[in-house]
């Protein structure tokens, strides 16, 4: 019923269960019209020395001419010389923000229910600079790198992500009381940056005090914005506090508008192939795509379809605690579109 | 009824609500007939050249001295040109680990009714070297520092621990796939210890996912190890699990049997002075004093009577949802004893 032209994306279904849940999100956007068409991309075999890593230089030329993409997990092959997939990608493509919606899934019971937040994290610094050394034998050290540049660049993208999408409050985690010079950089960049955005309320909350209060109430916050490893640790325990990866969608940002939607959880090669893995992270990441391309009503259909089906409790997957394969799972959502 | 020569302890009751906790702590001793004598110190009004900060040399000696003591909060006075008393205390004393039983309060419900683990976080180095610089404008880096000695040290405690406290399994949180040398360093030295403890089990856990699997289900844990800044982070979480920092003990423990149990809460001075403070971090933190010195049957006598005062609900001060002071909160542990 779309007659527009196609918009490409990128898509890597990836490796373990990858492939199944993939297809899984093909099917629902068949369904829903969803006027994307896919080049899809693999995981090489060799070490492509243009990325040092089994990505090919092909696969990321993909993302960059089409500005978006999807992701399935990628298990990086063991092994020495070469770099992890998805530090790669993020280097590679300049992926400075990891956005993850982490929202209670109504009708899915944890020990929360009113969990609305947005973690947005800094994607390439930090303590993943890779600076490490040996000072003295048994004495090592590795170095933080904090730089005005990207703080800026991801406070920039919190607060205008609060702005246009109704939030009310930033709140940026830090631990500036120890690391006054780096956290303290990061704090400056950010409340410079809010100082352009009256409108929105900002706040700076130390990291181990955030931790208490998330697991305490985490209806405490709404878009929190941090340094790169705070981002690592907090945005798992959120998706902890909503049922896990199995269950949260993840966006990367890059320079140029370049937003590559991602499965944050594992491969698990124990199910691969099995039809019973559970493909929400992935399903919902590509609606977290579809907002980025500002498709909002094909997103919301599909985001509509995958949280009523979940409800309504008849059909899920085995890690919810029912017996339905991927495909039976998949046909509900379908169904609901 | 201890006719034995009592043991001095120092005790600093701290600032804003700690004289009233303190009060408390001093109270339950005698009614448990403790053979301890207090040796009270306070924070000074002027810094001390000697130790850079507002602590007295002769309050650190009298802990050195005694070997023991007990701590409230202190509010680190603003201002430039000196150290925070907590790290001032760390370093001078070489505080090396700081440990926190966590375990959920019989009948105070929270979300989580199964928590009881230790976390022991290495306490002298890690993110807290204090070393940070600007490399150039708009580019600072921080060091983290890790060595074989403290960390050999860290984990040979945790160990220690787990042996001599019953516990089965020794966790140690990390992040060395990206930070291979220095966490890795740290994981290398808990695998030698770990050899040395055949019988208790040892697993590496990274701590975006130790944060996930926390909040899903703490009872995964019992003993967790780990570097500085992560043992800050997790102790809180584990203290939001059990419903917060006002309900968890905490000790440090010094080169020589050195051992500084502190209620790690802030001084509230909102209702300093008004006879509401709950002492009950305080109070289960000189627990873990007394257990240091293997009075376990005080101890014992002592933990239980404050859990079953808390437990049974009849007096419970307001941030535990109750109305009753200090002082009645106080007595009714001591009917208890
Ligand atoms: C696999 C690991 C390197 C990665 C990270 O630490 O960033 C992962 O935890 C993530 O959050 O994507
Ligand atoms: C106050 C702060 C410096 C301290 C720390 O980070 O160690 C506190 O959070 C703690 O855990 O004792």
């Amino acid at each position: 019923s779309s007659a527009a032209t196609p918009i490409r994306a990128t898509l890597f279904p990836g490796d373990g269960i990858g492939p199944e849940i993939a297809e899984s999100v093909k099917q629902v956007f068949r369904t829903a019209d969803v006027p994307i068409e896919w080049e899809e991309h693999y995981v090489g075999d060799q070490i492509d020395p243009r990325t040092q890593s089994f990505l090919t230089w092909e696969s990321l030329e993909s993302v960059r001419r089409n500005g978006v993409g999807l992701k399935g997990p990628m298990a990086t092959p063991i092994g020495k010389g070469h770099r992890s997939l998805n530090l790669t990608l993020r280097k590679e493509l300049n992926l400075y923000a990891n956005v993850r919606p982490c929202y209670s899934l109504p009708g899915y019971k944890t020990r929360y229910d009113n969990v609305n937040l947005i973690t947005i994290r800094e994607n390439t610094e930090g303590e993943y600079s890779g600076l490490e050394h040996q000072v003295v034998r048994g004495v090592v050290e590795s170095l933080k790198i904090i730089t005005r540049q990207a703080s800026l660049r991801v406070a920039e993208y919190a607060f205008h992500y609060a702005k246009t999408h109704g939030r009310e409050r930033v709140s940026a985690i830090h631990k500036a009381n120890i690391m006054q010079k780096t956290d303290g950089l990061f704090l400056k960049c950010c409340r410079e940056v809010a100082e352009k955005y009256p409108e929105i309320k900002y706040e700076e909350v130390v990291i181990d005090n955030c931790c208490m209060m998330l697991v305490k109430n985490p209806a405490l916050f709404d878009v929190l914005v941090m340094p790169n490893l705070y981002g690592d640790i907090i945005s798992d325990l959120c998706a902890g506090l909503i049922g896990g990866l199995g269950l949260t969608p993840s966006c990367n940002i890059g320079e140029g508008g370049i937003a590559l939607a991602e499965a944050v959880h594992g491969s698990a090669p124990d199910i691969a192939g099995k039809n019973l893995a559970n493909p929400t992270a992935l399903l919902l990441s590509a609606v977290t795509m579809l907002r980025h391309l500002k498709l909002h009503d094909k997103a919301d259909r599909i985001q509509d379809a995958v949280l009523n089906t979940i409800s309504e409790g008849k059909y899920r997957t085995a890690d919810l605690g029912g017996s339905s394969s991927t495909t039976e799972f998949t046909n509900a959502i379908c169904d609901h579109i």
